[in-house]
């Protein structure tokens, strides 16, 4: 994936300086997202928000009420406040389902460019993939892409990298929805860590994948895959700490990662390329080497055959990846491959650097070579994601201290007290997979 | 973990010079294990060793059957047989089972000292947990343990690290044997990597597991936590390549390397070690920055309490890691902790570096400095399990050249065609998770 011709290295002195995309950030919707671009035939069968009995904002689709709305959309709040509610409007920021604060949010925290992924749909569509009425599923499906690229993405010019989700039971349809998605502009969709757990064949079923993957590479769409899509995340117990499973919890696409490696369709569509969404960087070089030494010792009794290449080669053709800060990570950059790399602020995750991700970023990528770190920050993104946000805003307007500059109304005061309740858990206890659990199941309560 | 004073350093100039201590071997059982060391009270039920009709040797074992008698101990096959039988004594090097081959193997590979985990039983004695008679599992339990203590270590002073398995399900008899096998020189235990697949309570149960870790600090007292001893191994689907499985099984330890670095057990008894025995190590500089990350980013809401520490110091002070080869990991070493790594040879199972790992290791040792190469080669893995192999072998005698100078009579052509039958796949197919479990079960049909 070569860069265009490299310009001159622009100067790169202070944080201020940076020009930021992230390629992993999630929206929250809004109620109103399905009344412009729904049919009218399937609108009384939309997604709709409701308030339960105890007052808690839910989405009802077929039957089903689906409580987390904004599953951990918690910026802005004071640490102790962090959760994984919210489960309603009034207990997050406005940034995370109003396309308007978000703008003044990504301008406060200095970032040019955003790809949103969906929430309450599941992050690579589940919920239209579990709808047993696939006309409906596909209607719906097709008119949250709509709302997405047309009205959230679109209102502001140059600030967002469309993203869209996929009928994927049936690969024909799929495939028509990565062509028209592209032709409005948008060149990402957002698959599965491992399809088996939607019912789906497993992307070593070249008969079922093909078209999709046809369609991407014909259209430059790259697919985009979010940890935690799979069989749920890595936890031992219900015992396990929280924190374990944050921390583990990115490391486990290396089994997404590994599983399309030894694939056929990497090898037959060399074109095609997967972004490992939220996955971090710091333990590819590890992954390559090890790769390669499976490749090297196991192969003769395997049946591999990556011909004159390496898999470690692939990966790095076809493969993207993003990080937060992860310092070892930067420091081990050019054995990742460094056309590879792209960055992340998780907005509005608790996990995210968001306001500080200037700063934050700075510790890791000051003294680098500026067009390492453009790269980096922006020019990866722009493209894998065919995404020129210059076409809008110019260079010189897009930095963090430009847009930081258009953001001195911003009120950046902690939120306090507008929280769900918190994990309960006694004093001297820690949160564990249980409490989130119990949360979570709680919301369907009201 | 300090090690002691250093001594002068010594000339390492070639792979001759090296000093290889392995905590990471396997032994396949000898048919005749329990003959000598068990009850005569209990020896109508042990396991026995017995043909079936397709002329397999499978142990048999209170009804049950395990014809896996030696899980991928395809040492000295030609790569292209390698595979995950062999099934019978007579498709296996005699160095997989026989202690006065195994020394042979051992010299030949210039290796002086070795770890040797069980294989019939489970790497952590799974089966002993299944066992319904519990009184009968302890039994064949200690017996199994002095066995391999007495015996297998016993035969060749100063080249083993003796390993014991505890009845697990029982934290005062688990902490009696940890005691036992103290008495006997045997410092180090085999635990899973996550106990509620045994159906054990959790890591995080301190009622459950204080007895067995205030032993292990008594007596000073290592914990090897295996890859592949919890829920199974990281496989997205049955279509998964073999490879795949084989890449992404090692990492997979990350996630019970996060669940007891978050676990209260290791802040609580900070004598006590944990080794992740072949989990790599390149991945570890990651886990570590993640770790702190994630602590200092969540914990106002998780609860969790380090005090004036962060994860990676509790990491570094507990937790012992082992490499092949891993050349990012080697260049990363003083970010992992010098002091915290151990080398392993893996005999006899595929993924082997067995009877070139003098050479393979040069590739990525020379040019350090030697007391790094000792600390990672021999010096850690002694002081981590009390073992002085130079009280019965003076180092000079020690090194991969004189132990290879013992070992000219060692035929190392290639074995073919002794294997057993190999996965079934089509002309251009690639080797499956389902070829690797239907292998395993057809094991099952003779």
């Amino acid at each position: 994936m070569p860069n265009p011709p490299a310009r001159p290295p622009r100067w790169i002195g202070s944080p201020d300086d940076l020009i930021l995309v992230s390629v992993d950030d999630h929206v929250v919707e809004p109620p109103d997202l399905f009344e412009q671009t729904l049919a009218a035939a399937w609108k009384a069968r939309a997604p709709k928000l409701i308030q339960n009995k105890r007052g808690d904002d839910v989405w009802s689709f077929e039957g089903r009420v689906l409580p987390n709305i904004g599953l951990n959309a918690v910026a802005g709040r004071a640490p102790e406040e962090y959760g994984t509610e919210p489960t309603s409007y009034r207990q997050m920021r406005k940034g995370c389902y109003d396309v308007h604060a978000r703008i003044d949010d990504m301008n406060v925290n200095g970032q040019l460019g955003s790809m949103c992924f969906s929430s309450f749909p599941g992050l690579c569509g589940r919920l239209w993939c579990q709808t047993e009425d696939k006309a409906l599923a596909h209607a719906v499906c097709l008119a949250y892409n709509d709302w997405h690229v047309d009205a959230w993405c679109a209102a502001y010019p140059g600030r967002f990298i469309p993203l869209g989700m996929l009928p994927l039971w049936d690969p024909k349809l799929a495939a028509d929805e990565v062509r028209r998605l592209a032709r409005k502009g948008c060149h990402a969709v957002s698959l599965s860590e491992n399809p088996t757990s939607l019912a789906l064949p497993s992307y070593h079923d070249d008969s079922f994948w093909d078209p999709v993957w046809r369609a991407c590479v014909d259209e430059g769409t790259a697919v985009c895959i979010h940890i935690g899509t799979g069989k749920g995340i890595p936890t031992p117990s219900m015992d396990t700490p929280i924190d374990a499973a944050i921390l583990a919890t990115p490391l486990a696409i290396a089994n997404c990662a590994a599983d399309l490696l030894f694939a056929r369709c990497l090898r037959r569509w060399p074109s095609l390329t997967f972004v490992l969404s939220e996955g971090g960087i710091g333990w590819i070089p590890y992954f390559l080497d090890r790769a390669d030494y499976v490749y090297e010792h196991h192969h003769a009794w395997t049946g591999q055959d990556f011909g004159d290449q390496r898999p470690s080669d692939v990966f790095r053709r076809q493969m993207v990846s993003c990080f937060f800060e992860d310092p070892v990570g930067i420091e081990l950059r050019h054995k990742i491959g460094i056309e590879t790399i792209t960055w992340e602020c998780d907005y509005p995750h608790s996990d995210s650097t968001w306001p500080h991700a200037p700063e934050r970023l700075w510790r890791v990528l000051e003294g680098l070579p500026p067009d390492e770190v453009d790269a980096m920050t922006h020019r990866n993104a722009m493209r894998v994601f065919q995404y020129d946000p210059f076409a809008a805003i110019p260079p010189e307007q897009a930095t963090v201290g430009a847009l930081r500059a258009r953001a001195k109304h911003v009120d950046l005061t902690p939120i306090r007290g507008v929280g769900g309740k918190p994990p309960g858990v006694g004093e001297g206890e820690v949160v564990r997979m249980l409490q989130v659990a119990k949360q979570l199941a709680g919301a369907l309560d009201g």
